[in-house]
């Protein structure tokens, strides 16, 4: 099952996408955020579009926003894929490194995007994005870590490198966290459609290709990480984690860094395709 | 003025302090958070107060909550205090160093706390606390900051120093996610009653004393900090900005970390006070 959000920012219609027909989830929610999917959301939308009774939803000229709500916390993942570690100029983490984003840096899929005040180093990363849907806290095993996933998507975990790593003492979330640096959807995809230990990423610059891996590239799995996770902190339902980027980024050397009017493009088998225009500070 | 929440975690109830007196805040507002405070509501409560339109709260036997909602972020500034830094085995930053912790984090300033699962080193950081008023975004100038700050609180940002920096990759959020880490309030206090840039910060530990500094002595002020994160993000309504802990903390070398049973105890002037018992995990 595919779920959606579609409209302005801040007053989407969640919707669910069926054989392609896309119908109106308002008479089973107000929104697609944590409560309604802890309170076993995604089962009563399967009962409700079985029976028949959800009306279709006309999307035409309507904004695509982020599939789910906002959430509580965005969890990334650094270096999760061994290309990328080695692109730029690390090993391979021994253990999964946690930073975390702004959750006001989530936006629509093909939202517009503009490049920070005084950025000259903004770079794509294309990531599966895990959302949660039951509270994990202290799972036992990484076995454990599946019946708290309401579903995946493909977010943009869009980077400043000089904020990073120049100007930052260290510590990432200041090249992670400016606005609109989330782009996630167009699609919520329950984990009974979607393979997640062997999908295709990808991202494209004006139409040239830069990234191409798979998620079975990853050093730790989603099972893994969230069972790692859930040491650490407790992730709550709607909470959105992003499971690393793999090799062809800025930051490699390799291509430049995005400039306003570029056109970037991510996609991920089954999980949809983003597009955003990259506009410059004003 | 003193704002403040009473009664069990998510269904506080707002109150206003006024000379002592508890008032209840219910009929002005459904909670203390981002929305209340982006639409004046300290003006509002101000003007309520004055009308004597409010009745008063009997806070016998209630919770004390943290002074705000959950709010959408909790940003960090790591090594804010020189002596500090050194205790850390660091150089003062020459830029403000930014983490983030998740916001469920954020408990009553009484609220006992669990020390995490495979703790051996957890610790304590009082600190100010600055809760956004008014979007931040793109500053001018570190003067501009106070018009978008709504009051002031102490926290306590506990930390788990191997979570922290032997198990994260060198990115620190690992460390500062546990549930119940960040005791926040009793009050948020309007800037108008107190000092922000010159308030004495302490601890104690079983009634010893641990931390005993003052904000005159940060590396980088509260007008700095905001209009220096407000290049790198928009800070919304309710946000919690946290700016820093002086020296004095376990990770100095001079005190053990916490332990089952142990009590901490915090206070800024001006600000309150908190009380913590901290629970071995079971």
């Amino acid at each position: 099952m595919k779920l959606a959000r579609y409209g302005q920012p801040g007053s989407e219609r969640p919707a669910v996408i069926v054989e392609g027909r896309v119908l109106d989830l308002s008479p089973v929610t107000t929104d697609i955020d944590g409560a309604f999917l802890a309170d076993n959301g995604v089962e009563h939308v399967a009962a409700t579009v079985a029976a028949g009774d959800l009306p279709p939803l006309d999307i035409e000229g309507l904004r695509v926003g982020a599939p789910i709500a906002r959430p509580s916390t965005v969890a990334c993942i650094g270096m999760n894929y061994a290309a990328h570690a080695a692109e730029s100029g690390s090993q391979p983490p021994e253990l999964p490194i946690l930073f975390l984003k702004p959750p006001n840096t989530v936006v629509g899929p093909d939202d517009s995007v503009t490049i920070p005040r005084n950025s000259t180093k903004t770079d794509w990363e294309v990531e599966l994005g895990v959302v949660i849907g039951q509270r994990a806290s202290y799972l036992d095993s990484p076995a454990d870590s599946m019946r708290h996933v309401a579903g995946f998507v493909i977010s943009n975990d869009l980077s400043e490198r000089d904020f990073q790593m120049s100007l930052s003492g260290g510590q990432w979330s200041k090249g992670k966290a400016s606005p609109g640096f989330t782009p996630t959807g167009p699609w919520l995809v329950t984990p009974d459609e979607v393979d997640h230990r062997a999908l295709r990423l990808r991202t494209w610059v004006n139409g040239e290709p830069r990234q191409d891996s798979t998620t079975a590239d990853m050093v730790f799995d989603v099972e893994y990480l969230l069972w790692h996770l859930s040491q650490f902190m407790a992730l709550e339902p709607g909470d959105l984690i992003l499971t690393g980027t793999p090799q062809g980024v800025a930051l490699s050397g390799r291509f430049p860094y995005l400039a306003g009017g570029d056109v970037v493009e991510l996609e991920i088998d089954g999980l949809g395709r983003q597009r955003q225009v990259m506009e410059a500070f004003q």
